[in-house]
């Protein structure tokens, strides 16, 4: 998926965000504010929206002279989405399909992306969620194409939201590789986020190699790119993920919230709406 | 009011909004985007907003190479509007105040705010502002002050809004002026706009010198800086003009919707409120 003239204030509006949400004062968040500036003629509308995060809040890293500016956040995070692990596993045992129950349990999680919010009412989202109707719903598909897969990899978003991936992994009880973030970037998931939500006792552990809040695929490493090419069957979670890789060659099916309007367009869905959508 | 930090985000959204209703291509709009980002740094947050606009609504007029690109928009509000007229008429007429009746249908007006909006329910808004309750309602002062004034000076907003004007205008009954931008500026109204709407039979038509969506005061004619530090009453109508004379020593009254979230909360009104304010 290709960034758009309308990415353009958005992006503005999330280095706006993303300066107050770290504690930057006035004066530097207008820094970075110009700093976004002078990156806006060079920037090519070819590029994903990723690539262009990648750029944009490495120079969030920069100034803050922090390398995980979203660290506090994501770990309040993990340990709330912790609290509400037996009620997200009770959920899914009491529903008449625990599997399509545990994927929007996963859906829900998606809720839990400091790009979009400022803040996030994370329990009313999962009341919501559960309830939602899918606007894409490529279930039929999932399960068969799951029963014949020795592995799953599954391409996780957020912090907190790692939570509830852990939720769906248990419920697929297949061999999983949960794949992360190289280095921090928003409140992306990377490997320590990881094995805070457990995920370590489920699924083995690995990084894209990215640095981008998306699996821009020219990012990645040699390794993970050999694991996608002889994947089976691909989990991709949240909208960072669908918007590098809606027109990869891989066997994904992309689970997440359709919150910006543009990725909403894309998907031939309404804002807001749940999705779980396959390609190839 | 100063510029703020939320501003810039705007900006960006404006000129988008502003490129795409003022049908330039994809590539044009990329270079508006582009020079308004090279703005970004010099820009001085002591600056009011519209201090900003008239520099980079200056750039979407070069850009067009059309020194009215919201022309055809302003006529189409204005001959809208004129249609409404009878009804406001009729409305103010058979209200129990027909004053405060008038005001709220000048607010109403100001909803063709195309900086704002890329379509206006121009009838729908109308019923909506007719009926819900004022956040600031200074009205008592207003009848007050008003019964005193040998003459109101009315500065104007947008083209079609002028008809809005022209129905308390005509309700009040007094020796007008009334003030319009010096060059077109998104569809802020000029002289013609004015006309078109009528208000050379109910007010005298100045120019207020500018060429900035808001009454920016050191870009006004000496003439009308004269007349303003003798004035009696005066009527600012929209965003524009409180963002740029909220701090200004005149007896001025504010007739607005707050559209914008920076100047509800600049106003301690919540979005979308209806405020009739005075200030000095």
């Amino acid at each position: 998926m290709k960034t758009c003239l309308d990415c353009i204030p958005c992006i503005f509006k999330q280095m706006l965000r993303a300066g107050r949400i770290v504690g930057l004062d006035d004066d530097k968040i207008k820094c970075l504010l110009d700093e976004t500036a002078d990156l806006i003629p060079a920037l090519k509308m070819t590029s994903t929206p990723p690539e262009v995060g990648r750029i944009i809040y490495g120079r969030l890293r920069q100034l803050t002279g922090n390398d995980d500016p979203y660290r506090e956040i994501k770990t309040q995070s993990t340990r709330q989405a912790l609290k509400l692990y037996p009620y997200l596993k009770e959920t899914v045992a009491s529903s008449p399909d625990p599997l399509l129950s545990a994927i929007r349990v996963a859906i829900a999680g998606n809720v839990i992306d400091f790009g979009v919010y400022d803040k996030i009412d994370l329990e009313s989202s999962l009341e919501r969620v559960l309830e939602q109707p899918f606007a894409v719903c490529d279930y039929e598909t999932f399960v068969a194409r799951l029963k014949r897969a020795e592995r799953v990899i599954y391409i996780g978003d957020n912090a907190g939201e790692t939570v509830f991936d852990r939720v769906l992994i248990e419920e697929i009880d297949k061999p999983t590789t949960y794949v992360v973030r190289e280095q921090p970037v928003i409140n992306d998931a990377v490997y320590d986020d990881a094995v805070h939500a457990g995920l370590d006792k489920v699924a083995d552990i690995i990084s894209s190699g990215t640095t981008a809040p998306g699996t821009v695929l020219d990012t990645c490493s040699d390794h993970f790119l050999e694991m996608l090419g002889e994947a089976e069957f691909i989990i991709a979670k949240g909208q960072g993920n669908y918007e590098a890789l809606s027109a990869a060659p891989y066997p994904i099916f992309f689970m997440l919230m359709a919150k910006c309007p543009v990725i909403a367009e894309h998907m031939g869905v309404k804002q807001d709406d749940i999705v779980l959508k396959t390609i190839n």
